[in-house]
């Protein structure tokens, strides 16, 4: 391979200083990680955004969370087809090797993908539309999130709506895995759905008794 | 979504304490990052592991990173076939939306995925072979890695190889895209390949020089 | 200007010595920096002392960091008069312009500034007191801090204090440029006191709650 | 001062991982470099701009150089009325107190205040005409860098020949200080003019006898 680079000074920089701290202060439980396997509590599938740190916001020590990030926190539906589907593989991994007792599902404000998803199947987006275009192929997942709402006349508040499909999307295909329905119907794994207003701090989660996401 | 359930008490409670404290404190860059999106420098490809924190060993603030995070940190081939491909997805809207400089795939110890791979190619886990088993299909894209290090006796020195070929895997098929490619000729974008020893706190990065893996 | 002289060569080696590699392995980087414009989240207003480097001591990367150094760290009283004003305009584009996050004034310890102006204040620095004197009328802006420190009877003591009152009274002549406090009230922007003992490598941080300095 | 706030948290992660590493490692020279001073071989004037580092392009250690920067590396022409000047304060402080053996003006590509002058000049940029934008008063300071350059008809071609005119210009003013003069003319002190294109990695030096700027 090579095309590899040497990485940038800074970060060099850096990791040493977080060997020099936080490893060195942390180092047993490190140790203990190595040596007895991860036992995280839960999945969360969130969104690659760069302004997305679910550690943060969770205050997580290493260990506690099986974190999978794509493009706008989606799950696609089951098909087992023998084809690569990075999602499913970790969802099943989390769900059936690690039995992490809860899914939660985190969607954002200002979600690149789902915007695009929107502006594609508005006609906006005619590239998105291309054969060819990964980021349109997946956020097909999404296209029943632009029909359900059809009456939010604001494009804006549709995209923000559609965000918090994009959560409710992905936890229903979720239940279309027969080893997650098993789980969740055998009190074995809770499913959760979230979405963070970045700018503002805000945490919502969606509550069924209203039908709607609230905060918390 | 009648399954979804309320997010745990203890979850809550620290996501009020993160609001109180890094939000508060930092709450005007947040504002910033919602209202002039995200101009993130990197794309970093890792595991779900609950182990890798990479906003940890970078010292990384909100914005920094966009972060891919899937099982075994692996890249499929270039394959425009029109159906979901969420890792393929993420990288296209790094390189092309985003213009980030580096992308950096880092692998890490005690990969239960590169050792999932392992058994399944040397005939120890007929169940990944599977045709409805996500973690073995996904883990297929490794099995060059299993090939190249035939020449390796001790199983357990086998695997970590492995772990190091799904690095070096991902980037040479991150290489087969064609707008990876182009952007990688014209200096617009740098690979690297990582790999970190979670329990020791080492960071090893592949040098195209030695052909192999060297401490940071 | 025909005064203009070549460059000694030490200085072109290293130059070299940097572009053969950081530069090198940075290059996507520096490129799109260059073609996408900066979006730094801070601004730094350091002191121009060779022993203060800002982007070592927090691994700041180019791009992360609009630093403006002048002699102790100073930034003037708001006052638009139509005259060359160096801080306030670096001040106006940062907040401004480019919308930083935080501005973050850091003072350190053996200021030569600092110095000046207390021996000006005690009156064993009559040259500084002359009308001519750069330094002198520059160092007029921290002559408040003198009054505030009368009683720290020990000079060397006295001195240190006023390091801090150059952190404090920079911060509260930020506070008269009506855009600066416009953009803190409406939470777009927060100050930072900090102050640095450079040769202990230790660094103080202004809490209001407190009124003081304390290590972090 | 009660709106100063604490430092966001991966700023102080990062701080404690430079004092556990460079500065560990560095200790016996920033403990020297405090108790004996700062002797500085040469002063820097630098663009505030965060793509412009000049102790990364120089690998200079502390202690090297002392560096103001501000707006467009600019100097005003010598004017002890008895008003603050901080660049004239810095010039000040390093040929009369440090005696450093060299100034360097250092400017730069994609210059956002040489960009702003131009617009000024032009027409385009009405704003910063107003006596109250500090940016456009002291951007004044580039007005005959404007009026050199009359014969470039390409306005990108024209800002950047304006970059280099704020690095000539500074000289032409360096020379109007008294001690500046005095120091060149015996042989104390010389002065260079550099340009930095940030993208490309290239630095450019003034040669009088060609009169203009070449790579080194």
């Amino acid at each position: 391979m090579q095309h590899a680079k040497p990485l940038p000074a800074y970060l060099i920089q850096r990791f040493h200083g977080w060997r020099a701290t936080s490893y060195q202060d942390n180092k047993a439980w490190f140790k203990r990680l190595a040596e007895r396997g991860q036992h995280p509590r839960a999945m969360v599938i969130s969104c690659c955004d760069s302004r997305v740190h679910v550690t943060s916001i969770f205050g997580a020590d290493e260990g506690e969370f099986f974190i999978h990030r794509n493009v706008a926190n989606l799950v696609p539906p089951y098909n087992p087809d023998g084809e690569y589907h990075g999602t499913s593989a970790a969802v099943e991994y989390a769900v059936r090797a690690l039995k992490v007792a809860h899914v939660v599902v985190l969607g954002h404000s200002s979600c690149g993908g789902v915007k695009g998803c929107h502006d594609m199947c508005a006609g906006l987006a005619p590239e998105l539309l291309e054969k060819s275009s990964f980021v349109g192929r997946w956020m097909d997942i999404l296209r029943p999130g632009f029909e359900r709402t059809a009456d939010v006349a604001d494009a804006e508040e549709r995209v923000k709506a559609m965000e918090k499909q994009a959560v409710l999307i992905s936890l229903e295909n979720l239940m279309t895995f027969p080893f997650v329905r098993d789980a969740v119907e055998n009190d074995h794994l809770t499913l959760h759905g979230l979405w963070t207003n970045t700018g503002e701090g805000e945490l919502h989660q969606f509550d069924p008794a209203i039908g709607s996401f609230a905060a918390v």
